[in-house]
């Protein structure tokens, strides 16, 4: 008999509290798990015989049985015949380390601006949970097997209509596939592109870098073409001979800001359909414009041509990992999937989200952001004006970031690594374009995931360094 | 003023009823909503202006007001200066569609029994949904952000403990890294080792056919090994010269149902030792033993050759896409994430495992399926003993599959296509050899995703195709 039993008083070492009306055997089972887990009971240590702790406990001795039983089963306990019931030795789970939270803390980042977060402490936590009911509560055996590839047909029908109505696009569920994001949409079509023959794609200057390395990925060669006030520079793109596929954000250019002109879409249509092109349009963050109604996705305009890129990732959350492809209809039967094609997300959330688009919860989330995303920008924007005399902004018109171009003396990439020394983390127009560009930086604030208690610290600090820059 | 607006009594018309509690403006919204999806108001047909519907449903003009703001920002309306506000011409979404319900229904396919599903009907939906709910209450707004590559710290600690007691895995949180499902870790597992000069791959003969074609998509050349009585003949891997990495199930072998032998357990990773070469683990299934307790995983007895890969998929469900590999502690630094790395689950998922785990109900969950299993296959067994005179069964000690095999007259291949033609989906041994193999062949029975009433008519059909093909 080991010290642990006769020492311990196990009426009083066992909180069986447990949830109201748990049947008492459970109860137990997870006192016992709960004391070998937190070392109270340690390995090697007997379990007391299943008759004399039914008495100790005033319970049925059926209960101590069943949940040693569990116990075993679980492996915290072994049981031999003829020598009793012992705990086994079972690494501890390791104490939760916010480890993000502690790199940042390390680096001594107290405010984070870089850009690509929406307001995360802002999710919608009961509207997805009632969501995630609803898609539980309604799902068939056949809804829990393989999921399958592009996407459930309850998805691809409500989103179809979604994108219809919200961003007039020109599809239908045969020609959406439900993906784990943008990036995952482009580097699907990257591949098939490179099977068709295609080797060489426009991609936006400046941009956000990960999706030329994506389309590299599949063995297209990302070629720069110049944005300025109007857009992508649509004359530049047909000059290049062998290109004949672009990869754009023309709703609100990433990062400038910018949106392509009506001239340049009409432009860049009949490029397309004079070179028999693609565009592969990247819709990131349409749904929060601010002065007036967020402009139509070019492929309403051009569904033959264009394929369209959409996900969760700004308008709920990145960790869901749920997007979309609209695809021209006379690609959508390259669309399939195989061995190495893109995952498919899991089917609950799927269904999660189309519940959440057919109860009118995501119409209503994207409105309450609108309005929260507006007034932090004016927020910022006021604050500027006041404390950043001299600082030129751009890009406020839609999205969640802004640029800020700093006087011409101050070295913006100079000043951004001050910022980051005085706890401020931000990035610079110059790290999203693919060469060096000495003139023309400028910050590029992500005001998304900041909250508005913060604001007037960060624009103070910018405020401090920029005074002792320049 | 249009015919919509001046025929119809919007009080009567509009069913305000709604959820308890909802605000007006929100079930005049839904209401709204609703007419327009059903086509009650057509496109183009033109709302009242808010006074009068004010008026008619006597409620607040700012009720109406904000209603229609919310359906114009959802694109179901559309506002114009001077000209009232105006249904939009959305495409409705279509109908739901059971797809392969309906394939299966079209094929006539009452009953299938092809093998690689749990019971889906005993998916543990409450506990599922208890699980999410702590992962999204406790979730930080870092946790919403971009998920870790490889997972989530929280799950990786607490799976990693899960693995230890349970699979008696040599595992950290470190060496762990979460997949979309096995699948996706051995393909993983591919890429690198082709990166690392391997060219070729022992597979077990037969196998599960999938994953020899994942690594060959990876590059490396699938040879196939057969499998007695024994498992997996490791003398015949030994001879392979260039061989220097094997795939194997060795609790649970696939489809044959056979346990790699200790004699064998042993010499495999006196190979590996010798060699300098890498087990690849496919631990399918082995939560489910009902002989006796289920065997260690190969793993904990190699952990610097041996790689681990686990899945819900036969544990809960195919559909929530969640695996893990374990890799040995050397081959841990290039289990790295890259743009074209294999994708990370949602975080919320993972989260929701890691509170199933930790509060014991995935363990429940497991014991009651054992149960369950046990008692449907005893029931089949009896079934086959009694109706099926001549068949011998084997692979009966584990996993939710058994093999059938015929008397020698009958050819199994054609017994399958006549019993497909009587309603019954089954598959061959022979369809999971790469190679032909006219002898010897098989019946897979899946009977994890079989109604225990559907047993004694599915055993009497095969029964009858028997009877008239012997």
């Amino acid at each position: 008999m080991s010290a642990a039993q006769t020492q311990l008083a196990w009426d009083t070492m066992l909180d069986l509290g447990g949830p109201a009306g748990s049947p008492l055997h459970r109860r137990l089972a997870g006192a016992l798990r709960a004391a070998i887990e937190t070392g109270r009971l340690a390995p090697g240590a007997m379990l007391p015989p299943t008759r004399l702790l039914a008495e100790e406990l005033h319970c049925s001795r059926w209960a101590v049985t069943e949940a040693y039983e569990q116990l075993t089963a679980e492996g915290f306990v072994e049981a031999r015949v003829g020598s009793g019931t012992r705990v086994r030795a079972v690494p501890r789970a390791a104490t939760l380390a916010e480890h993000a939270r502690d790199a940042r803390a390390a680096a001594g980042i107290r405010y984070d601006i870089t850009p690509g977060m929406p307001d995360l402490a802002a999710f919608p936590a009961r509207d997805w949970m009632a969501a995630l009911r609803t898609a539980i509560t309604r799902a068939t055996a056949e809804d829990l097997g393989q999921p399958r590839w592009g996407g459930h047909q309850r998805l691809r029908d409500v989103l179809s209509g979604y994108l219809a109505r919200v961003r007039g696009a020109a599809t239908s569920a045969a020609s959406l596939r439900i993906t784990t994001g943008i990036a995952d949409g482009v580097g699907l079509t990257g591949a098939i592109l490179y099977r068709h023959g295609f080797r060489a794609v426009g991609v936006e200057e400046p941009c956000w870098r990960r999706l030329p390395r994506v389309l590299a990925a599949s063995g297209l060669e990302p070629v720069p073409i110049d944005v300025d006030a109007d857009g992508l520079d649509v004359d530049a793109l047909a000059s290049k001979q062998d290109v004949r596929a672009v990869l754009i954000s023309p709703c609100h250019q990433y990062p400038t800001g910018v949106a392509l002109s009506p001239q340049r879409r009409a432009a860049l249509l009949e490029w397309a359909q004079r070179v028999d092109g693609v565009i592969l349009e990247d819709d990131y963050d349409s749904e929060f414009r601010y002065d007036r109604p967020a402009g139509g996705a070019l492929q309403a305009a051009g569904p033959a041509h264009v394929f369209l890129y959409g996900s969760l990732s700004k308008t709920l959350a990145p960790a869901l990992r749920l997007g979309w492809l609209v695809c021209p209809p006379h690609w959508s039967g390259e669309m399939r999937g195989d061995a190495l094609a893109p995952y498919t997300p899991p089917t609950l959330d799927q269904l999660a989200f189309a519940a959440m688009i057919q109860s009118g919860a995501y119409d209503r989330h994207l409105r309450r952001q609108r309005v929260r995303y507006r007034r932090r920008r004016r927020l910022l924007l006021d604050l500027v004006g006041t404390c950043l005399p001299g600082v030129r902004v751009s890009g406020t018109a839609a999205g969640l970031h802004l640029l800020l171009h700093l006087p011409a003396p101050v070295n913006t990439a100079a000043f951004t690594s001050r910022a980051r020394d005085a706890g401020v983390s931000v990035m610079t127009l110059g790290s999203l374009r693919s060469v060096d560009v000495a003139c023309d930086d400028a910050l590029v604030i992500g005001y998304g995931n900041v909250a508005d208690a913060d604001l007037p610290g960060i624009v103070r600090t910018l405020a401090d360094l920029l005074q002792s820059s320049v």
